[in-house]
């Protein structure tokens, strides 16, 4: 199915990217400005058509959403491979991070998630097929563009994906309020793939059994969980941060 | 002036409050299920006028938010002082851990940001009065309640309101992308006031020169920020990882 994909700032991302294709661009205003300008002549040398036509248009496209004058086409979202991701981080030669995201309903908190797993060096995302948002256009744009960077897998059955990343030595650790493990006691200095679960709900009860260890985040006062956003922020922060001060050891 | 709140979870974290108060409580369910039930049951007990009204007067008060068939009017937000905050800080004996939001206006991170910091143990929040987003009802809701627990100041001039926290031995650490600082070299153990500036914006220049220190978060690939919340969740979570480690060390 085409996506819909609007505003100058996700516009650019996406023309930028290199693992999304545009159908068509529409613009709305006859004497384009600068940025819509330089869409155009990104468009141009990607050689996308590109369509004028009226505001009332756009604003139908989008749904309402705040186009800014600028409506792309998307050809579907190209999600990865895993195999991909897989052969990827291989010939990267770093220690693997991978984000399964275990039903997150949220378009902002999933589009918050891949930003955040993007700027601490993950090397690709995976989600499940059902049962949760795929990457939309609110997505995208909730991503800050993150999501035409990252490489994202849809997989049918999370299950089992978690043995075939077992199986390459990966290893599998979960986001759950009860776990007694805190996340201040995780060596993330390994390959690792982390699972975090839907708002509320919490990781499935057939993927938390699969994982080979479940982690809490501690918290003070009456509230019972941090928005998945933030606890998917803190276990990531916790990995890069023990993973840069092993490399900083190693320098001394 | 009044403020509206509704849903079934804020409103009862608001009537469970103790300094949050209610002017007037809508129901429009004619049959009462159990969660309005135990919402009549607390209105009641703190002698809270009930009024039972139409599903469209409530969708009018709520501006279209999903209302779950109860909408409350809130005297004032009752902002908190910061006298009152550094006092309780002081009979509480643990180092001082306060969150100064300059210029936040989207009420989404607003809440998760207010949501975070009870979570983490927080002693309080400063905002200031002019160019950000006060405590809304929006504001309320994506806090998930923890805005009713925290106590939050409003300042008119963050600038003398941070020499007001140095005068008490406070240090001001302020996150800023350029910062040569990395957040991994804070001592964050140390009695502490975390500045945030605004998405896009950071922090503004008069405040940010009277931060002790500027620190920024290691990013990896295209983007240039991480979102507002999360940002503020890493720190957050990195003050806590800190105090705690510290701790268990007392106790070997």
């Amino acid at each position: 199915m085409a996506q819909i994909i609007y505003g100058i700032h996700p516009i650019k991302e996406a023309l930028n990217s290199s693992h999304l294709h545009f159908e068509k661009i529409y613009i709305s205003t006859p004497k384009p400005h600068a940025p819509i300008q330089s869409i155009l002549d990104l468009a141009n040398k990607r050689h996308i058509p590109v369509v004028f036509t009226t505001k009332e248009v756009l604003e139908q496209m989008a749904h309402g959403g705040v186009h800014q004058s600028v409506v792309g086409i998307l050809k579907e979202f190209p999600y990865a491979d895993i195999e991909k991701i897989l052969l990827d981080w291989k010939k990267g030669g770093q220690k693997a991070l991978l984000f399964i995201l275990d039903g997150i309903e949220d378009p902002q908190n999933l589009g918050s998630l891949i930003r955040t797993a993007l700027g601490c060096g993950a090397h690709g995302i995976i989600i499940p097929k059902h049962r949760a948002t795929g990457i939309t256009p609110a997505v995208i744009k909730a991503s800050a563009g993150a999501a035409v960077h990252l490489p994202i897998a849809k997989v049918v059955n999370i299950v089992t994906t978690i043995d075939d990343l077992k199986r390459e030595g990966i290893w599998v650790y979960g986001a759950s309020g009860e776990a007694k493990s805190l996340i201040y006691d995780l060596d993330l200095n390994i390959d690792v793939a982390i699972v975090i679960g839907a708002e509320g709900k919490g990781i499935r009860p057939l993927v938390k059994k699969k994982c080979d260890r479940l982690f809490s985040i501690p918290m003070k006062g009456p509230l019972s969980s941090f928005n998945a956003s933030v606890s998917g922020g803190m276990i990531l922060y916790e990995v890069m941060r023990q993973r840069e001060l092993f490399l900083e050891e190693g320098k001394r």
